[in-house]
């Protein structure tokens, strides 16, 4: 769609806003890219998200969607037309819909433990959740090529672990890991 | 759908449960309601949902869908010829799941503050912070009748609050009472 202005405002570092611009360039999108200075927020971000006032914020022919899973569904229901994000099957849907909150709900917190850490406990704390989180999801995708869906239309489950795992995890979730490359999705594994 | 078996495993006190059970009502949808008793729950639960052992889990002709929200979409989607639930236009879709986001992220969490403080303080604390989101909510609502949407399209958004508020709250939060009386679901305010 040609005549569509489409902005995001983001941080760098963000894994959420991570997931909408692997979702925007999966559907081919061109947008405006603007980096927010977190600390000291710009009055755009401010009054487009007056109600949490964070990052991402797609803001599209000058209205704004918020909240990354919220952007994501907003993207592949309005672009409907080419690289669905959701299986079109109201099953298929639910199970890919679950797997993605799992990992928003479990992966975040578990993950922030080792970035964030306070010392080395909290860390190996961290890093035996994140393992666990995972041998979760190597048992649900079993021996299937996705999450609900067939191709990459399980590409949602993939957008939640945008830059996890990286590579260097190879080994312990293997599984994990061949699903994002059969999901299309190379560059949240690079 | 007549050939349709639908289960609820549900527990009566859950806000979750509530939610699925009028979208069940909504779309007036026949199902079995089963009862669990949470501190001893059934094998049929731990097996439907063995990731987060949970209720509420509707079954759908002996297939599990967990997650109130989750369940509530899938109910939408697959019973979409009668009811929505959501608004048809993607823009007023990701509006009215901005705002059952809202309301699930913020209220379940102040409103447990009251329901189970440990002292006064906890419990007068919660009770500033829910009248802060209604707050937030009516001034969303505005003149509005529905958080993006028509008729009862947003209904997503008042199954969040289900059984919030009650009418003894009305003269706080007359405009979000009326919404919900707007959006036909008179048993959540009762």
């Amino acid at each position: 769609m040609g005549g569509d202005e489409l902005i995001l405002l983001n941080y760098w570092a963000s894994m959420f806003g991570a997931r909408v611009k692997i979702a925007l360039e999966e559907k081919g999108l061109n947008y405006e890219y603007r980096e927010e200075d977190l600390p000291n927020k710009s009055p755009l971000l401010l009054q487009m998200n007056p109600v949490h006032k964070k990052i991402p914020v797609l803001i599209h022919n000058g209205k704004p969607i918020c909240e990354s899973n919220i952007i994501v569904q907003y993207i592949d229901e309005f672009w409907n037309d080419k690289a669905p994000l959701l299986p079109s099957d109201p099953y298929e849907r639910a199970q890919a819909r679950f797997w993605a909150d799992y990992i928003d709900k479990k992966l975040y917190n578990s993950g922030g433990k080792i970035t964030w850490c306070k010392n080395k406990e909290e860390a190996e704390e961290g890093k035996k959740e994140v393992l666990e989180i995972f041998k979760v999801l190597e048992g649900a995708l079993g021996d299937k090529p996705y999450f609900g869906g067939t191709k990459q239309t399980s590409s949602i489950v993939g957008l939640q672990l945008s830059r996890d795992p990286r590579e260097k995890h190879e080994k312990e979730h293997a599984r994990i890991v061949q699903f994002l490359r059969r999901s299309r999705m190379k560059w949240v594994i690079s």
